[in-house]
């Protein structure tokens, strides 16, 4: 994998003329090699090792704490002293001033390695949080002890009875007595409420744990405001901390209520917490003490200020698990001899067995990996590419990658995680019957990989949110300007040798998209437009990965590049009419079908 | 399910009128149902309270025996009781003289319960297997126990180094000795190997356990006969018996070598055994006892006799676990209120939230998982007919029944393995988070279908007999008669209100999918017809579906039927023509991969 990795950030995006900007000034290809050296080293020793171990023992709760194994310790410590927590920071508070897409190239050897045991990125996004909405006081106490690994982080979004609908969230934040304000840690609250699906939300890896917990402050009449305006965030410390960041030995009034036993992804605690229950009762009184960050009413906007990057945190995550199975299914191809030729002298059952991977359908199902990761490899980090533009480029360019993420985001957190999980499921395939049991590893990355689809916005939410609003919004602005990187890279590519008919393939179904979302929108009815919402999606996906593909292959004459190119080419791309038919029809079965017919 | 499977049994397969026929003269309506009651209940009160504990408690091995959950055991005793393991034999020796397609759909009730306690599938085919090669002391030692559940059956095919290629089956069977041949159980030999993924191979279920073994008798020169045509099939109990059937209180050379721990289907012991290491030595010499069925060399013919219905089974088993996900999620999706609808009043976040069933993409992921499964049952219980047909039709009937069968066979087996491991999905899909905790049953449902795409002929061994044999044989006999049956379908569906245009889609399908077969053999080159099986066979078993679907739609205006069909039509039909693409194009991209480039 290093090597895509490397082909893919410098002879593909050209990541090194990130340094003759101001913000990147220290930094080199030796630089970034020596990033990425250090955290595939880290990831090798202290994670790959430990992946099925942490499968089989899973969190548990002894009365008191959540008990992880050792090793979950030893690798969050070697993480934490990469200084990779701190990677996108400023060099004077310790941070190293990377690139984004330079992070998430070194991160990724973690996901791969281990995705449940995890490398940080809630405590890195819950920080980086900090530093752009806190004040300069939750900067110091809060990220900083995030940034150094002394504490962890969660976020705190979803409550029992409103997993994706945020604005029913019911946790409430009411001021904390007379001068709540004046606390120099924020505004202080009393927060009442249940958070759940809290991944990393109570363990022992560091000495505190600050959750970011989204609730609502009651209005003059004492309710609590509808909607998602309503919404503010807070800082609440598993333990109360002071100004210094000193522990004052007391604990906030937050309560582990329960541990979810999950399918897969084991090696990370995820939790139900109960915010104000009074099992601990702080300065004598019930009532989760949080800090307010920013404005009141603005929390979501804050939350969803790093919602990009989590994105592609996930998207990046299940394209890690789909590389891990296409690694190790193509190893077990190329030792395991089974069955011979179809024809010929090799045919005879005198002769010996051939390797599986001479065979064409176990090529077939590796090569369909290959392209799903690599090509998703290759998506996340032009993604990554395009925050880096959005933060440091010229005025233009920026605002045009921030359009770009707009319309792409979706499709970095969903494409992965439905085609790496069909990777996943084909090095199953590859390995026969030893692929499903747990002397192999297939099988986890296939039950780890299936929880991609569902956090960080299920595919139906990221399916509404491109074709309701990403693709429609600024009247057409962001796919027209996506449609413009595309016709470009199809203008390149029909220069290159062998790549013209793939060039005018992705032409054809650059105009076949955009004639389906005009027709999805023909009759302004959202409801009719959106009722295939998920095939648009992914119709959109595998035009999008076509694109990728196309313009890899286009900086790449390698023949394995181009084998995966043409596989897309050939198996993929033409899928996408049996996806855009329904949209451009405006398929009414599901949405009309009667709950009774069921 | 009962009303879909009353419904497809009836009204359109019309089974009653098998009882005109001489064989189940006995039976009537009232006599179906009554199985279908009993086998209902059992699986209700025996097998679905239990389907979690056999997923936690997976067999163990003490040192001595294989512990299973008394649950199980219970589960076994109330299915022997029943007399279904007998339901196809005569009534003269205690059996039910039952159809098959009423069989199939009774044992579907077990399937969906716990497709992992299992509902003596295996013991019922060896022992069938014995009534039909067996010699008739065989079948009254070792046939007649099985039947009545004092004994279980075992089949024994793969080896560690040879997995699906049988012609490599290293297992050798020596005679025992002077006078081998006259043993009253059959000639006796003694073998030596191992055999691995044995389902069921160990166990305190029964009393004994019947072992069908593939083994070689090496030639005149002491060698093993190369290929297929030295396979003979041996009878080798666990614990040795007389002629009476009595134990004889020896064990048998048969050592269980280890326990294979899956990702799923944990109810039942998956085992790798050891024939005549020597830890037990009957009459003080090493070398597994086994009798002789049939004639040497003609292994497997008789063990593949059985082949359609065991395939029949396994695509049986993932419907029904694609059924039990959609009724699953169905009843989450009608109780679980989250979020609201896209416009009008209902919108504000001040009005309650709806249930999720009333958002058009979860109706869009139950009527797909309706779609999948109902379907899938609707193929099996018609292939599942096509059986009874073979075996009491009339000549020319039976010899098309056959026919049919061998066409279909590898899509009644395939399709539902990989559709309703979608459905399964999809059903995970529909519980949001809750659906990846093992507090709600859809991802052990998920689990445990992702065996079928492997076990009893892999997805891709299922593809190569599809193009590779059956659309061939023949002059291409059983793909006209297919072709002529959904014909027949075609016309008929174009006479009922509101089907016209199915039934035309359907006729286009057809046509594409004669022409992709002959494009795919146009160069009479194997190697470049079969690189794209797969991709044949799933457009294959799609277009299948389409004319199984437009059928039961002609049999029934019920709406939900109705809307399960239009669903299969357009979302799911087209998609034919992506995979049908490459198997025209004879493309190679797959098959022309060079290792290194990996």
């Amino acid at each position: 994998m290093r090597s895509t990795v490397d082909f893919l950030l410098h002879d593909w995006l050209k990541v090194e003329s990130l340094c003759t900007r101001d913000r990147f000034a220290d930094h080199s290809r030796e630089t970034f090699d020596a990033v990425l050296d250090t955290c595939e080293r880290i990831a090798r020793d202290k994670y790959a090792p430990f992946n099925r171990l942490v499968d089989t023992q899973e969190p548990h709760f002894d009365g008191e704490k959540v008990i992880l194994p050792q090793a979950t310790h030893d690798a969050w410590a070697a993480y934490a002293e990469s200084g990779m927590l701190a990677a996108a920071q400023d060099a004077q508070i310790g941070g190293m001033q990377l690139p984004y897409v330079v992070e998430a190239a070194a991160n990724a050897f973690f996901a791969k390695a281990s995705v449940s045991i995890g490398a940080g990125m809630l405590t890195t996004g819950n920080a980086n949080l900090l530093m752009a909405h806190g004040s300069p006081m939750q900067r110091q106490v809060f990220a900083m002890n995030e940034f150094a690994g002394r504490w962890s982080g969660t976020m705190c979004l979803s409550e029992p009875q409103a997993g994706s609908s945020l604005s029913d969230v019911a946790t409430k934040a009411l001021p904390d007595g007379a001068g709540f304000e004046a606390d120099p840690l924020g505004p202080r609250y009393r927060l009442f409420g249940n958070k759940m699906w809290i991944s990393a939300g109570e363990h022992e890896l560091t000495e505190n744990i600050i959750h970011l917990v989204l609730a609502k402050i009651p209005d003059a009449d004492g309710r609590p405001v509808p909607g998602t305006r309503g919404i503010s965030l807070f800082i609440v410390p598993k333990k109360l901390v002071d100004t210094e960041g000193r522990l004052t030995g007391e604990r906030n009034d937050v309560a582990l209520a329960g541990l979810n036993h999950k399918c897969g992804w084991r090696g990370t605690t995820n939790t139900l917490l109960n915010f104000g229950e009074g099992k601990f009762r702080p300065g004598g009184q019930a009532g989760a003490v949080g800090y307010l960050v920013g404005q009141p009413g603005q929390g979501l906007r804050a939350m969803f200020h790093m919602m990009n990057e989590a994105r592609i945190g996930v998207g990046l995550a299940a394209t890690m698990l789909g590389m891990a199975g296409y690694e190790a299914s193509l190893d077990y191809a190329k030792q395991r001899p089974q069955g011979r030729p179809i024809t010929g002298a090799g045919k005879d059952a005198t002769q010996p067995q051939v390797r599986i991977i001479e065979h064409a359908d176990v090529k077939r199902m590796l090569l369909a990996q290959k392209a799903y990761a690599e090509g998703a490899l290759a998506l996340e980090l032009y993604c990554a590419r395009l925050v880096d533009e959005q933060h440091t480029g010229h005025e233009t360019a920026a605002a045009e990658a921030r359009l770009l993420l707009e319309v792409l985001t979706p499709i970095a957190k969903s494409w992965p995680s439905e085609w790496c999980l069909e990777g996943n499921s084909l090095a199953i395939q590859v390995h026969g019957g030893y692929g499903y049991t747990r002397d192999f590893p297939v099988e986890q990355y296939w039950r780890d990989q299936r929880l991609n689809m569902i956090h960080e916005g299920t595919h139906g939410i990221q399916a509404l949110d491109l074709l309701g609003r990403k693709v429609v919004m600024d009247g057409g602005a962001g796919l027209k300007l996506l449609a413009g990187r595309m016709q470009a890279s199809i203008t390149r590519a029909g220069q290159v040798d062998g790549l013209a008919e793939h060039a005018t393939a992705l032409a054809g179904a650059l105009q076949r998209l955009g004639a389906a979302t005009k027709a999805a929108w023909a009759t302004g009815v959202p409801e009719e437009a959106l009722a295939n919402a998920t095939p648009y999606l992914q119709a959109f996906g595998h035009v999008v990965l076509a694109w990728i593909w196309l313009d890899v292959a286009t900086a790449a004459a390698e023949p394995g590049r181009r084998a995966a190119m043409r596989y897309f080419f050939a198996y993929e791309l033409p899928k996408i009419d049996a996806w855009l038919g329904v949209v451009a029809a405006r398929e009414d079965v599901c949405r009309t079908m009667d709950e009774a017919w069921f």
